[in-house]
């Protein structure tokens, strides 16, 4: 038995399973699976299309990129594909960059590749020595690792690739998985079990696992991680865990992930022995120049650092009556002679409770505008609450035009159902990234701020809240790797269309039939609007179980009122909603025109959002003619039974596709069924006691009363 | 692709593996790989033997059985062996129980199989209608699925199976592992990631690593699990949780294995809302007897209860003024009814620090002899202190004649390395079982006590601390499996030979070629012993990390006496070691004549327990000519220099073994060798500030001065 490398040995184990009809899939290969095409059609086209393998140069992602290259290959075709010194027959696949290869440069004809940017990649079908290649090229070598991803991705889709002439840029700068991951492996808000950074073992032991991690994210263009939790531990940075990071960046590196931490801002009094940590005292600006120089002595390409500051009682500027802006500065200061960058937290706490938290960071930052550092990037969740099924886009995108924005996405499904809803979270990425700001006038779309469209920004990015863990398929709820995937991919091109992603990794992970495809993405495409409805329609938010946020509590109304339920809801007996127009808390002003014009007009307002900006009587008429308790009503009820429908679909899926998939989604969905009927039930019966209304005759009255809702206890709920 | 089970497929996917000899093996398989036999000629010989397979009876259990059975031949001979429903041609593999097949019996020629008892098996090789078969039955269902595992054990180690006539039951009745999950899924005492149950998707969904840890444990005889920490929660007694207790209990049941709980001793007050948990109280003694009942409506084949009281913090009758015979018999009498036991622990800590803690556990419990139910099993940690590298035997053994006894033997590592040191724990194990307590003359083993040879005990049985967690590979460590599977075979067969079990499972899991077999064996039954030299030699103990338990501590000698080591090493300038002779604390008084006479003697009491039982000068001669000091000295340099000879073998493997594992072990061999190096500096360096004598002069001073050592801080060590 010959030691072999992960990659090829998942390969041809995977081959031959498809190509015996036979799986049990743990979930652990996401959606790089290489198995044998099964259409023998198909599979004869590409073997006759592809017949080797000539890489070019000699990093360590060139090489990590080969072996995933003749493994993808070998085992989607079913046999070695030859590596081969030499172009002496039709079919070679030639890649490397322009950078490190003369035969590239000559292929492309040029010194650097000019239709795309350094991480970006061509896939072209091109002759060379009267030989028909196919040259997948960057101008640095993450972009071939990059391009031949993508190609391997074209055979596990089924697409021709006869005549190939892809070319694709990534549209941002910064594209990272933020892991709330303590030190001690919990995960706040983690629900696929526990952290994947065993600290405990590192540096010593380097688990595959960590490849593979990186192989994922390289495969969709992350190009980095923050490993750490926003609410931070300073001992994250002590030597003692700093050769452990080393340990890591360096499995990262070859797949042109760059390691991040978090910094907690007290750092220099917790482990540094200092009294203060203002920002404009000169001790601490020494002391964190001086960290900073010892990280890059361990990790020469560290990211930077992600600060979470003056937000649920993290420590901050603030507390030395310094702004934002002077932390984050203080802090990118130090690193910038490294080249690393700072992603500053917008999500900030007022210790005084606000009259509207939605409109918080908008007041907090929008004056800083324009003091920020060249390296820094304020991190924006993509709305102004957090992470709610539904919100607004955030007023700071198109607000903030001289500084540096990234949205900050939520892949864990905090408020989504943990994992056991399947929640495909991609469309509420596409409706951020797609809302039109009018910033700029119309046309201004969150997308293209954060890509810096048409602007000379010189640092953009995206974050994505990991939902990884150590269950055994990464995401705990199967569909859950899509949400991972469907980040990576938006991140590249935010302008992506979730309906493509959803196809493309239902191709990749379940099945290549066609009408599969065409079903699980239906039921995909409608899943994040189902759990709007039957969580919070209308624009309702903030209406779930306290500290852990499990399931519906919209009753809760005591401690720290911006914490509870009834803060966001304000129903009574005239209506229900949060006023935020002129006459109400006013955050419709913190939009640009006409959008502020439309949602502060109920007629004009989204009927989507129409409860996060209006406090709308319960008879108030909506477009369909319902009135406003009926609407909530009808949606309740709508949101959960199309979860019943998932399921009736699902079963018919039962033989079509991998048993132990089947198994396991189907035994979440009639969790997510269960759950959902209880959101439904749970909030209208507590909504009822302010409407007075009863429900439209044509729906089941809920199966038991308020109380018996109210007086549920949770303990031990993952993720807190 | 059509669903399969996941043993079939498991089973078809190794059995390519091997065949194309490639295996990237991430030990989920266990012992259990099912790879085709890799040796022509023998395969040649098990395919002519074994043609196919007929199972009788419609069990669960047997449904199982023959699934495996199934799974397991068919991959093992590499081709789908048919199940039949008549026996037409030879080679025909019968499976059945005398309780439930008309077949069976008439093949056994009676009723019962009168050679084993109910959990026991027979396989044997027969004749049936005029063909050759082999029979695989036992009294009960049970004892069928054990039979089959074991038949099957047979083809993985490449025995002869042309001519079978094997016997085996069980020597205890009670075998279980001792899970010490906490509900929020961290271990105590857990070195291989987190809890296997996951609480929040319980009971929706049954984890497919739910029904393969049920099939290990069956694999080895294991017959029980006691799901939740001895320091327990009493929300584990409630609804919310016993429904999720009950749907594992349901994957376990077919595998012959029922599910315990620990009883916190409170819980009548915790989670029932009484003013007490006095077990003589009829409130309580009501409360309980409901509770019973009330579990048994969830799990009617519920196992009963594990309780740690009045110990280290927990709740228990002392706390009234009862004893444990009194909180013991009120919990065993509400569980009688069902046929449930309790499982008491006798490890015991008094509120007082004793004189010498050693001696309480016999102290408290031998007055209380015979005073217990007969469903109560009193659990007697294996030596008289707690888990350490070398004890003596509890004195306790033997000493309860008219009580029942099982040991508690600890699998995970607390003390012996975690789970990045390769220590195999079976001769550790075998040692305690070996040992001649004298309780009733010469040759009255340990082993004999526990499985009751000779007498008339209703209960006997076996527990171990489980070393299970959500690593991939289970165990943290891949031979950390090794320690699993020997304990289910001991507790099975106490008399069983350790170095016999390694090779077993070298075999099933590692290699089948004879070389590498001997290789590893001979590492594996020196490691313990490797152990014990560079972290407690000659009879040290309890001098580890305080709290964590990681790494070496010697100089700890703050908080509670008991709890320094200081308290168990006693070194000061005229010696080392713990007086516990007639002169000292008399605990040699608790052994049974001789071994008082001889553990009183230090010239006869064994070396490797010199110091557990003696306070020796430094100068004190042993039997190699060497002092006290010159001894110690050499051992903990022996300790640590065997554990380099293991890397130097281990590197031979590269290339021979699966890549992954020999990558793992190697990476964990090099930890070990650098953390063996830590204790022996450490505490050479610090036991020399007493000693004030140099190192030999052919040993190497150590790397850092005492305080370096000291100065070591730890944060997040796993299992706390």
């Amino acid at each position: 038995m010959a030691k072999k490398s992960g990659i090829t040995i998942i390969a041809l184990i995977l081959s031959f399973l498809l190509s015996a009809g036979l799986r049990a899939d743990d979930g652990y290969r996401l959606w790089l699976r290489y198995d044998r095409v099964s259409d023998p059609a198909l599979l004869k086209s590409y073997t006759g299309t592809v017949r080797g393998i000539l890489t070019e140069g000699q990093s360590t992602t060139i090489n990590a990129a080969s072996r995933e290259l003749h493994a993808g290959l070998s085992g989607l075709l079913g046999n070695d594909i030859p590596i081969v010194t030499a172009v002496t027959s039709h079919g070679t696949v030639i890649a490397g960059s322009t950078a490190n290869s003369e035969l590239v440069r000559s292929l492309i004809g040029g010194n650097t590749i000019k239709e795309v940017n350094g991480e970006g990649f061509v896939i072209r079908t091109a002759v060379y020595n009267k030989k028909k290649i196919i040259l997948i090229a960057g101008n640095e070598d993450t972009g071939v690792l990059y391009g031949i991803f993508r190609f391997l991705q074209l055979l596990q889709q089924h697409q021709q690739i006869a005549e190939l002439n892809i070319e694709s840029s990534p549209q941002t700068a910064i594209r990272v998985l933020n892991h709330w991951d303590n030190l001690d492996r919990t995960v706040e808000r983690g629900y696929a079990g526990f952290s994947l950074w065993n600290w405990h073992t590192l540096p010593g032991y380097l688990s595959q696992q960590y490849t593979d991690y990186a192989r994922a994210n390289a495969s969709v263009g992350i190009n980095g991680t923050v490993l750490t939790n926003v609410n931070a531990n300073a001992l994250a940075l002590t030597p003692g865990y700093l050769v452990k990071v080393a340990a890591l960046a360096g499995v990262f590196r070859p797949y042109g992930i760059r390691v991040y931490l978090t910094a907690r801002f007290s750092a220099p009094i917790d482990i540094g022995g200092l009294k203060t940590a203002d920002p404009l005292d000169p001790e601490v600006i020494r002391w964190w120049n001086d960290k900073a120089d010892e990280i890059y002595g361990y990790i020469p390409d560290f990211g930077g650092f992600l600060v979470k500051a003056n937000s649920e009682g993290q420590p901050g500027p603030q507390n030395y009556g310094r702004t934002h802006a002077d932390g984050a500065n203080m802090l990118a200061d130090a690193l910038a002679p490294h080249n690393g960058i700072v992603m500053w937290r917008a999500f900030v706490y007022d210790n005084n409770v606000p009259e509207d938290r939605a409109k918080q960071a908008y007041s907090e930052f929008t004056p800083l505008d324009g003091k920020f550092r060249e390296n820094v990037l304020i991190q924006i969740k993509n709305g102004p609450v957090d992470f709610q099924p539904r919100e607004p886009f955030h007023p700071l995108f198109g607000a903030m035009p001289h500084s540096q924005v990234m949205p900050e996405f939520q892949i864990t499904q905090e408020y989504l159902g943990f994992s056991t809803h399947l929640v495909y979270l991609a469309p509420l990425f596409e409706e951020c990234l797609k809302a039109d700001t009018y910033a700029r006038g119309p046309g201004t779309t969150v997308g293209k701020i954060i890509s810096g469209e048409g602007e000379d920004k010189k640092l953009t990015g995206m974050a994505g809240v990991a939902n990884t863990g150590t269950d055994r398929n990464w995401t705990g709820h199967p569909f859950g790797q899509a949400n991972w995937f469907a980040f990576g991919r938006m991140a590249w091109n935010p302008k992506a269309s979730s309906a493509d992603i959803a196809r493309e990794w239902i191709q990749m992970t379940i099945s290549s039939d066609k009408e599969t495809v065409s079903g699980i993405s239906e039921m995909m495409m409608s899943s994040r609007e189902s759990a709007v409805n039957y969580m919070t329609p209308l624009g309702l938010h903030h209406i779930m179980g306290e500290g852990h946020h499990y399931g519906p509590a919209p009753w809760v109304h005591t401690g720290r009122p911006d914490w509870t339920s009834v803060y966001y809801h304000r129903a009574d007996t005239e209506g229900i909603g949060f006023d935020r127009t002129r006459g109400g808390s006013n955050a419709i002003s913190q939009y640009f025109t006409p959008l502020d014009e439309i949602y502060n007009d109920p007629a004009r307002c989204p009927e989507n959002l129409l409860l996060w900006f209006h406090h709308l009587p319960w008879d108030h008429r909506l477009s369909s003619g319902r009135t406003v308790w009926e609407e909530l009503c009808y949606r309740y009820y709508e949101g959960a039974a199309t979860v019943s429908s998932y399921i009736l679909y699902w079963n018919t899926l039962d033989g079509k596709i991998d048993g132990e998939v089947f198994d396991q989604v189907k035994s979440l969905l009639l969790i997510q069924e269960k759950e959902a009927a209880w959101w439904r039930d749970a909030c209208l019966q507590y909504f009822r006691t302010f409407s007075g209304r009863p429900l439209p005759p044509d729906l089941k009255e809920p199966g038991h009363p308020l109380d018996f809702y109210m007086n549920l206890k949770f303990s031990n709920v993952p993720g807190i």
